[in-house]
Order: C-alpha cells, then structure tokens, then sequence
C-alpha cells in the first residue's frame, strides 16, 4: 500500500491556520523560520513513511504481546524507535535547556501528525513521552527536571500517564492508589506508592532504557474527591545520582487488553508496589496532582484530535489508490458501457471527495488550534483562550470525523473492505479509540458548554462565531452556520439549564467545529487565490467546495437538536428506558 | 449479558406498521391471526434468546474454521441449528405444499429479526436459505421444486448464493463462471459448472445435511454482459431419485475470508469443477439468471436492513444495562456530589435515547415494507409498489443506523467499549458489513433515484412523501422534511442530470428513510394513544420525540447536499484527487 506524506496540505495549514511566519518573528520560535520549516515537515514526513509505516499492519497482526512480564512488539519496531530518536525528533518543542529545540507546539504537532498517520499506534509511545514532558517541564522541581528531562526529550526514555483505576475513569476524584511518605533511608523525602493502574498506553516495553510513569495517587492526609490527588513521578528502573539506571522499583504490567484496534500500543494494567516498595517522587504541590495533570492533558487533547487527522489522511489514500485500481461497471448512462475504474462513479466520488473534505477540514482546525496555543504560550492571552475554546472542538470533531472517514474508506473498498488483508478495516478499528480516550467525546462537548461557554462572560466562544461571521459573509451556508452557532450559544447562556445544555453539548459542538473547521478552509482557499501553494489549488477548491456546500448545511440540521433541552430525556425513568 | 427480546416493541410493529391484522383477513394469510403471530413472536424470541444468543461471543472468539476442506463451527452451533429446525422455525413463510405454514413475510422478518439479533453471524444461514428457497419457488420447474423445496423448506438443507467473481462484483455482468450443457450419460440435461466463486455466506459446513448452491454462470452461447448470465442449481451431495443423497458433487471450498466481524459465519472462497464433473441444473430459463436471482435479492435486502434493526436492538440492551451498573461522576451540579449511575448523565441519556430511537424507527420501517411487501403478494399492486421504494430504503438506512448504534454502544461503555471483552466493539464490528453485501448501499441509493424514482412517473415515490405530510400535518418537523423529500425528488425528476441524481442520492435516501421511519413511528405513538400496547407507553412517547424532535431536523440538514450536483465532484481529475 502506497503512502504519501501530505506535506504540501500540511505546509499550507502551517503557514495558513498556523500563522508559523508571525510566530518566527517572535524571540522565542525565531529558529521557525521557513527553511526550517520545511525542512522539518518534508523530513519527519518521508522518516515516518519510510520507518513508522512499513510496520503498521503487522503491528496489527501480530500486536504488542506479554510474555514473562516482558512486553514483545513485532520485529522492526525497536529499531525504528532508535532511528527516530537518533534523528531527533523527539525533541522539536521541547526546552532547549534539556536539549530541546524549543519550537513552536504546532511544529510538534506536524512530527505527531506523520508518524501517526504513519502508524496510530506506534506513535502513541512518543505521544505520551510529550506528556510526561509537559507535565515535568511545567510542574517538576529543578531536581526533578535535571534528572528526568534530558532524556524524556530525547527520547531515550518514554513516558506514561497513570491515571485510570478500574472504579475510576471519566472520575478521576474516584481514585485510590496511595503514596505514604518514606521517613528514613535511601528514599527518605519520597513516597512509597501502591495501587492498580488500568489503561496505561506503552507502560511496559523495551524500546527505550527506561520509562517514567506519570502516576495520580492520595497521600496519607489527602480530602476525598479530586482536590486529593497528588501526582508521582515513578520510574521504571531507579536513577542513580550520576544519572545511570538503578536496580528496577517495584512495579510490573499484569496484563494487556484485547483490544479492538491500536494493537501495536500496549494497554497495560499496571501494578504499583506488590512488594510494598515501589518509589516514587512528588511532581508539584501535594493534593494539586490532578492540576499538573491537566496541564499536559490540554495539549494531549489536541495530540490526540490529530490522531482523526492521521486516520483520515491514511483512510483517504488507501480509498483513493483503490477506487483508481479497481475497475468495476460501466458509468451509468454511458454509450459504450465500458466498465470503468469505481473513481469516475459519482457516489465513490462523493465519498472520496467528503473524505478529503473531512480530512483537510481537521487538519486546517488542527493547525488554527496549535498556532493559538503557541501565542498563548509568547503571552497573548486572547489566542490562549481562544485555543482553549477551539481544544475540545479539534477533540471531539476531529476524531469524529477520523472514524467516519475510516468507514467510509471500507465503503469504498466494498467487500474486500470488510476482509481484514485490505487494511482499510484496520484504518477504522485503531479510530476508534480516539473518541473514548483522553476525555470522552461527550466530556469534551461537556467542557465546552459549561466551562468554555463561560469564559470571559461568555465571550471567548462568540468572539469566534463573530470572527467567522464577519470573515465569510460572502460563504451563505458558513455565515448562516456562524449565526446559528451564535443563537444556540446565546440560548444556553441566556435560557438554558446546565442540564439542558449539556443535553445538546455533542450536536453544539460538532456544529461548532464544523463552522471553523469551514472557516480556516476558506483561509486556505483564499492564500491559494493568493498564489500560494499552486500545486493544491484544484483539489483545495473541489474538497472546499464540497465542505462548504454540504457538510456545512448538514452541520446547521443540528440546530434543533442542540436546543432540544433536557427535558425529553428524563421524561422517562431508567427502568422505562430499559423496557 | 442480560438480553430480552424486544417482543412488545415487534408485536407493535407487526400490528401497527405491518398491519398484520389486515393481511389476515386474506384467505391465504388467514392462518396470521393475532394469537398464532403472538405465539410466533414469543416462541423464536425465547428460542433465539437460550439457543442462539450464548452462541455469539465464542462464535466472535473462536470463527468459523477450514480444516482439511471441512468448516467447523465452535461447540454448540451444530446442536443450535439441529433444535432450530426441530422447532419449524424455518418453515414459516414458505409454501404449505412443500412443508411451509405460508404465513406472511412479515413474520419471516421476525424470524430472523429475533435469531439475528441472538447472533447476527450465525442468522446468515437461515436468511440465506430463504433466499435459496425463494428462487426455486418462483423460477424452478416443478420438478426442481420437488427436489429441493420440502428440505430445504424444514431446513435439513441449506442454501447459497453465488454471485460474486473476483473481477465481478457490484458489476454482475463482468462474471466468468461457465456452465456446459451435458450431452448425454447419468447427467445428460444437466451442466458442468466451473468457475470461481468469493464471498459465499456459509458455503461449506456441516450444520444442515446439504448445500444447495445457487450458482450464477453463463452458458456457452451466452451474450456479454448481464443479459447472458443463467441461474444454476449446485448441490453439495448429488441427490438421488429417490431424494437420498448421493455422491459428493465437484465443489469444493478453497479458502474463508479472514473478515472484520460476523466471523461465526464462513466467507467462502468457493472452486466448482475443479475435476471437470461438477454437475448442476438450470433454473429458470437460459440468460436469465439475473431476472431469477433479483427475485430472491429483493427480499435479501430487506433481510439486510433487518440487520441493521437486530445489531441496534443489542447494542442498544447492552449499553442499557452497562450506563445503569456503570457508577461514575455526580450529576452535573448536583448539590451533594454523589456518584451515580451514568445513564443518570443528561449526555450518556442522550445517547442511550438516539439509539433507541434509531433502532426502534428502523425497525418500524422494517416492519412497514415487509406488510407492503405481503399485501403486493396479495395482488395490491400499489402496496407492491410502495414495498418496492421502501426496500432501498431500509436496506440502506437500516444497516446505516445499525453502525451508528453500535458504535454509540461503545461510546456508552467508554474505555471498556474499546476492549473487546465486554462484546460491544464485537456488535460494532459485525454491523460494517451490513451497509456493503446484497448491494451497497451507493447502489441502493442510484436504485432509488433512478429506477424506483421513475416508477409510475414519479408517483410511486411522491406519492409517499405525499402521505406523510397528510398525515403529519401536526408534526412540524415531520412535515417539513417530507416537504424537502418532495421538492428533491422534483428537482431530481425535473432538473437534474443522472450524474446530478447519484451525487445526491445517498443523502437523499437517508432523508427520504428518516421521514418514512418518523411517520411510521407517529403511528405507533397514536396507537398507543389509542390504547395499544401500554406497557411501551412511557418509553416510545420519548423515543419517537427524540426521533421528531432531534433526528428528523438532522435529516433536513441533508437536503443540500442531495441537490448539490455532480459538477463540484468533476471539477477535479483523478490525478488531482490523488494530489
């Protein structure tokens, strides 16, 4: 199965939704300059074609497997891990300090966005290392960042997030793990920690020399409820005062999930100190773990948001090579009934052109998203809220949208779309995923309807629908889609229930996003007008087109479910409902 | 997992949307009268539920498996089937003179309605059995029929159907198999099968004591193209005069398809003559094949859509039960911050109430065709008309909503969702074939506007949107999107190109099946207003508002992509879409 890098589309999302010449003007992106950009975006994209993606499908195949509480992953990967930490890519965003290259997030993104469309789930081992890294760069102790950062960022060692247990998922205040402080000793000063960890991505495996579990745990002393939660640096192997690796603390992986996709990323249960002695180190301020967490959870929100890119961007080419290779009936209404290759049929069209609409669209609120986030970060506080808005949008939506490109990529395929050697089926299984973790889909509509919606007395959200307003008054369905955007926002500010508005958040917020995700594609649209890119321009117009004339009247059919209020959903108890 | 047949929910439909109370006022449905249709949809409700269900998951785990040319199905379906046509459960719609009870159609799709929704894989060969008996009952000679029919009829035997080739697939015309006539000797009028065959539902096992395949091939003379394709019938074993079986016949299965889902169920590669003496017998007349096997595709594609009612109806049960254990997170602004169960969350309710909506709306279409399709057997020729518009209808639309559904079970159980153990993502998997086999559901949607469009002038299909919005003058939303139905099919008839129609057929469909689903639903509602079924009171009264209130405006949405055109897919080449 070919595939190709979507460099030219990515660079115009870079430099279009982006903004990445703005953000080089600045002191601290100054190295982003456009050489460097390209440089990065064309390298990282022909590394990942040529070392992630060869090994996706039989990382399917054969998955991540446990043996003797060692995790196995099929032959290839672990050199490819050392090639890519070889070649650096690892450390883009990271501070320079611990051996970053301290560019902009949305650069970081563009290295995610390859490898994972090169291999979803592979890249969940360098995807959660940059959490780690957040987490430690922005809460960690000076100590802490000496110790751990330097090889987070280069990729020596991975990183983990622990933060599931068994009775506690969507609730984190719901967790028990513990963390007792130790008195006297080697480890006096750090916290003995003991408990059960469920749905932890690559916390066990072999590709890097150490990994640095992130973990959530209550001290002694902890309220219940989430203000009691503290977070725990907790290594795999001790490491030493010179920095070498210790012997290996007291924690193992039980055991891995039979999963329905991303078979090579192992989901492992973890556990903490079955011998009473797993040691860990305190990240930031007792009982503000979950603070700490949050902090890397915003941008892994947005890392994971880019997974419905990759999935889209791959599902995309493979239904597209195949609809050109395989050649079935002749158009309808043809002369010379000449069978035909199923692209020049009008519903494959359609579904290949909705494919690339979808696709391009995320991309193009992907690349808007992390351009904010990185103004945020030079202390521009209206684009920090603003991609704070614009978060559990590229979430939600984009995600969504990975798993109905996924699908409609099976459709293409027709019968051999369902027969797992295709790999088209294989496309939809690992999107799956990506609606659940890191904050349900539905937690995410959640967020941006109580929390979001709040913001700055509520104009954070509308500043928004009135940017896209006032930029597409001569694209009908978009500005009429900002209006409606607009009105379901004022009715849940101004009329609504907190139930009710949570009752219409998933449809508010798929309209919501699909009125940007049109937005910024009107911008790509316009610089190509402009004379930038050239080489997209015909299929830039045919896949904005198809955005704005139907899915973008599609999106405003949710209006009335957005503003159907709660009311019908409890006008049935809970036994009725299982009648 | 707890599963309970949706008896009260199908008695209803079979009542109200099938009319079944009319249809046995007809001499040869008289038999249907309200206890014995009671008694039917109890009785294979209670069978499917003990006999069938158990048998899903370990048939999900352990496949369907080839061993020395030999299917073996997991411990338990052999014993399954046996108790199954012990029961007569297969008898029920076909003719009394070859064993059948002759009841209508309608109960045959609670047949399989209720042994589908047990185990959507294991169903395959019963539903694929009727379609067997079906051709023979309507294009086989006498003497065939009195062969084949009383066995295949009580089940002993069991049926095929084999069209697909390789280089033939949505495309029927492309295909290759041949069929030489016998000259003389044992099988003299008879003729030498040899060909290729893919994707053969249960084309080898060991369940029934026979095969009896029908086989699409063409005869030496034949003309190209579709026109040229006759209709064999192939068996397993020889049969003799005496209907004892006799030798194996030159068939064999080669290979089963390593498939996303319904993996019970063996996808066969199937050789006929490898050894030059696979001997079949023509059914029907010679070329026309094509005509013989529609005859039996009709009814196959409503079974489909059955489908699609079978995997939202479990789905829907399992993340029923699942979000009423499930304890997780205090009700948004609840004042003492207990935890609750979460279908208590405004947005896991909403998700639990659009599954049922969807299921119970598709099955009351469901429910709907089959009766139009009873009373065209019945001479009414508008109903037969009308069955014919429905049939793309819930074929496509059914399967359609039976992905969503599944796929918002696994929404519902989070995290777990995504681990197979809990069998939602399994309901999700099988549901992916359903909007492809038996004609995708692109081809549904071109036979919409294009054939069924035509029919009558336009009027078989006006007329339908026509009595919607008679009848649901009061249902604002309702009425509206019957109206844009109508002006689609007007601009489709009036102004549009055949390419103009395909590129807007799809969402065209979903339109037209979500207003007949709504209206069929509104009639449920008003009887029970009327007194019907008042146990189902409270929890229909909030499906079919969900339905009207927010799914029925969402299909609204889809009005201008139905009429957007052609133009915007062509305005690209095919290079360019690969760019």
């Amino acid at each position: 199965m070919t595939y190709t890098p979507a460099t030219q589309d990515q660079l115009l999302a870079i430099r279009v939704n982006a903004g990445i010449e703005e953000l080089a003007k600045s002191e601290k992106f100054a190295a982003a300059e456009p050489d460097m950009v390209e440089a990065i975006v064309e390298g990282v994209g022909q590394f990942a074609a040529g070392e992630f993606a060869p090994l996706n499908r039989v990382g399917d195949l054969e998955g991540a497997k446990l043996e003797n509480g060692v995790v196995r992953l099929p032959q290839g990967y672990s050199e490819a891990y050392d090639n890519y930490v070889e070649q650096g890519w690892n450390t883009i965003a990271s501070p320079a300090e611990f051996g970053g290259q301290g560019l902009p997030f949305t650069l970081a993104c563009n290295v995610l966005e390859n490898l994972g469309t090169a291999n979803m789930a592979f890249n969940l081992l360098p995807m959660l290392s940059v959490g780690a890294i957040e987490a430690l760069e922005h809460h960690g102790s000076g100590e802490l960042q000496d110790k751990y950062l330097p090889r987070l960022v280069s990729g020596e060692w991975s990183g983990t997030m622990n933060l599931t247990e068994p009775q506690a998922g969507s609730d984190l205040g719901a967790l028990r793990a513990t963390a007792t402080p130790v008195e006297d000793g080697e480890h006096a000063g750090k916290y003995l920690i003991k408990g059960q960890k469920i749905y932890i991505t690559w916390g066990e495996h072999e590709l890097s020399k150490n990994i640095i579990h992130l973990v959530l745990a209550r001290l002694p002393d902890a309220p219940d409820g989430s203000r009691g939660i503290s977070l725990f640096i907790v290594p795999k192997y001790h490491v030493n005062a010179d920095g070498s690796l210790g012997p290996r603390n007291d924690l193992r992986c039980v055991s891995l999930e039979h999963k329905l996709g991303i078979n090579a990323s192992p989901t492992c249960v973890m556990s903490y100190g079955d011998n009473g002695e797993c040691v860990g180190e305190l990240v930031g301020a007792p009982h503000r773990g979950l603070m700490a967490m949050f902090t890397m959870m915003n941008n892994a929100r947005i890392n994971v948001g880019n997974q419905g890119v990759q999935i889209g961007e791959r599902a995309t080419q493979q239904a597209l090579y195949y609809a050109k290779e395989r050649v079935q009936s002749a158009r309808a209404g043809s002369p010379d009934k000449e069978p035909v290759a199923i692209v020049e049929h009008p519903d494959v069209r359609r579904m290949l052109l909705r494919m690339k609409a979808l696709t391009q669209g995320a991309r193009a609120l992907l690349y808007y998203t992390a351009g904010q986030v990185d103004r945020g970060v030079l202390g521009d506080e209206n684009a920090k809220a603003r991609g704070e808005v614009l978060t559990p949008l590229i979430k939600a939506w984009g995600t969504d949208i990975g798993t109905e490109v996924a699908s409609l990529g099976i459709q293409v395929h027709g019968g051999m779309g369902f027969v797992e050697e295709t790999g088209a089926a294989q496309h939809w299984r690992d999107s799956r995923i990506a609606p659940i973790y890191e904050g349900t889909n539905g937690i995410q509509a959640a967020d941006l309807v109580t929390r979001k919606l709040g913001m700055d007395n509520g104009q954070a959200l509308i500043s928004l629908t009135e940017d896209i307003a006032r930029d597409c008054a001569d694209e009908p369905s978009l500005f009429a889609l900002a209006g409606d955007c607009a009105a379901v926002a004022r009715w849940m500010r101004e009329e609504a229930s907190l139930d009710d508005k949570l009752a219409g958040s998933v449809p508010f917020t798929t309209m919501m996003s699909v009125a940007v995700a049109g937005w910024q594609l009107v911008k790509q649209l316009r610089a190509i007008e402009a004379g930038e890119a050239p080489s997209l321009a015909k299929s830039k117009q045919a896949s904005v087109r198809f955005f704005l004339d139907r899915i973008v009247p599609e999106a405003a059919g949710l209006r009335a479910a957005a503003t159907a209020g709660a009311e019908g959903l409890y006008a049935i108890d809970t036994d009725a409902l299982l009648g």
